[in-house]
C-alpha cells in the first residue's frame, strides 16, 4: 500500500534524518536518485528504500511505496526524485593514500565540491575537523554529484590526526594566502597531506607547527583569496599524477 | 527622515531591481556592503545610496536613510547589511587581454566563482552567451566576493564574438571532458581565449569549429566531470604567469 500521509510514522522518522542530531543518533542518512542507490547497494549500506514505483524494489531490503509529495518533502529539492534510501554511514576508516585535511569548512557546497574534485584527482582520504560541516548533510551530498562513496573519511581531533600522519611519515602541507612556497614549484610524493582552512579565516595558526611546508597559490593582489573548494581543487590537480588515470 | 515602510515607493522601486526584467529595463542593479560601494564610487557608477546610518552619505549622491528591515528585504541575506546602493551597469567594453568565454553557464554561484578566480589569475575579459545567467543577479555578486568591478564584460551572440576573436588573432581553446590536449601540456600565450560550457551539457558542439584546440583536464574515470567553476579556475591557474603578480 502506498504511503500518502506526511504524518505517517515512517515519514516522520525519515524526515528526522534531515537533521544532523538524528543522523548522529541513528548512524543513518538519506540519499536520493538511482545512481547513489546503486553505489550504496554495492557497498551493502542500504537499510530501507522508498520510491514512487515498485521497480525500485530490491530483494532483502525493506521497501516502501510512497507518494511524490513525500519524496519531495524528504529530498528538499524543487524538482523531486523517484527514489530515496536510508543508508548506514560509512565506517570511519584508516588514513591511507593521498590525504586532504579540512579545518573547519563550513559551507556544504564547498565540502561537496571538494569531495567531487578529490575523487576526480585521486585523493584517497578526507580528514575532517569535528567542527567541519556534516558530511551527511543533503546539500553536501548534492554538491558532491554522487561522489561521496568513493572516498575514505576520518572525522576527529585534528591534533591527533596530525600526530598519526607524522607517525606514518606523511609530508604535511599547510595553505596560506599570504606566504609559503609557490604551488607550481612543489613536487608532491604519494605520502602527502594538504590542509584546507576555513572559508573566512583560513587554516588555524596552531596547526602550522605540524606543517613541513606552507603552500601558496600566487594570485593577483586585487583578490584577497580563492574560494576554498577552488583552492583545494587546484592543489589536487597539481598533486595528481597524469599516469594514474 | 528614515524610511520605515516596505510600501514606500522608493522601496518598491529598489525591490524591482531584484528581478532581471527590471534590471534590464533600467540598466541598474543593486550592490551591498561598503567594500563594493567604495569600488562603485571609484568608477562613478553609483546612482543612489541607502543605509541605516548617515555616515554613509556621499556628497552629490542621493541618500536615503532606511530601516534595517528594508535593507534585509533588499539584500536577500539572512544577516543583513548596513549599506546598499543602486548602481549603473558597467559599460560593455571591447574584448582585450586574456579572455574567458562562457557558453550558457546557469548557476549564479558558478558565475560568481568564475569571476572571483578570473580576477585572481589575471583574466581580463569575460564573454557571456546571451543565455548565461545575469551578471547582475545578487547571488552572482555575492559569490564573486566583490570582484565584479575588476573585469571587462561582453554579452552577446557567441558566433559574432568568436569571429571577432579570430579577427584579433586570438587562439581559441574549447574544453571537453572526454578528449583534447592534456591541459598540463598547453603553453598559453597572451592572446588566448578559453571556452567554459554549460554545467550539464558542456560546450555547444557547434562552437568546436572556432577552436584551435580542445583542452582536456585528466580526471579519474570514477568521476564524470569537474564543477564548471573548478574547471575554469584550474585553466585560469595554468594560464597565469607567475611573474605577473
Amino acid at each position: 500500500m502506498k504511503i500518502e500521509s506526511l504524518n505517517n510514522s515512517n515519514v516522520k522518522r525519515w524526515k528526522n534524518l534531515l537533521e544532523k542530531k538524528y543522523r548522529e543518533q541513528e548512524g543513518l542518512f538519506l540519499i536520493e536518485g538511482d545512481h547513489l542507490l546503486k553505489e550504496a547497494l554495492n557497498l551493502g549500506l542500504v537499510k530501507e528504500i522508498m520510491a514512487n514505483e515498485e521497480d525500485f524494489e530490491v530483494p532483502g531490503i525493506p521497501f516502501y511505496l510512497v507518494s511524490d509529495a513525500i519524496l519531495k518533502k524528504l529530498s528538499n529539492q524543487v524538482s523531486g526524485t523517484k527514489v530515496m534510501a536510508v543508508v548506514r554511514k560509512m565506517e570511519e576508516k584508516e588514513i591511507r593514500g593521498k590525504v586532504c585535511v579540512l579545518d573547519n569548512i563550513q559551507d556544504p557546497g564547498n565540502l561537496g565540491a571538494i569531495i567531487r574534485s578529490a575523487v576526480a584527482f585521486g585523493i584517497d582520504t578526507i580528514v575532517m575537523s569535528k567542527d567541519t560541516v556534516d558530511l551527511y548533510n543533503d546539500k553536501v551530498i548534492r554538491a558532491s554529484e554522487g561522489m561521496i562513496f568513493h572516498l575514505n573519511y576520518y572525522r576527529g581531533d585534528l591534533d591527533e590526526a596530525f600526530l598519526k600522519l607524522k607517525e606514518m611519515e606523511y609530508k604535511i602541507y599547510g595553505t596560506n594566502v599570504k606566504r609559503g612556497v609557490n604551488l607550481k614549484e612543489i613536487k608532491f610524493d604519494c605520502k602527502s597531506a594538504i590542509i584546507i582552512g576555513n572559508e573566512g579565516k583560513g587554516m588555524r595558526e596552531e596547526y602550522q607547527k605540524y606543517c613541513d611546508s606552507l603552500i601558496n597559490i600566487l594570485i593577483s593582489d586585487k583578490c584577497e583569496s580563492l574560494n576554498a573548494s577552488v583552492a583545494a581543487s587546484i592543489i589536487f590537480y597539481e598533486m595528481s599524477d597524469n599516469n594514474e588515470f
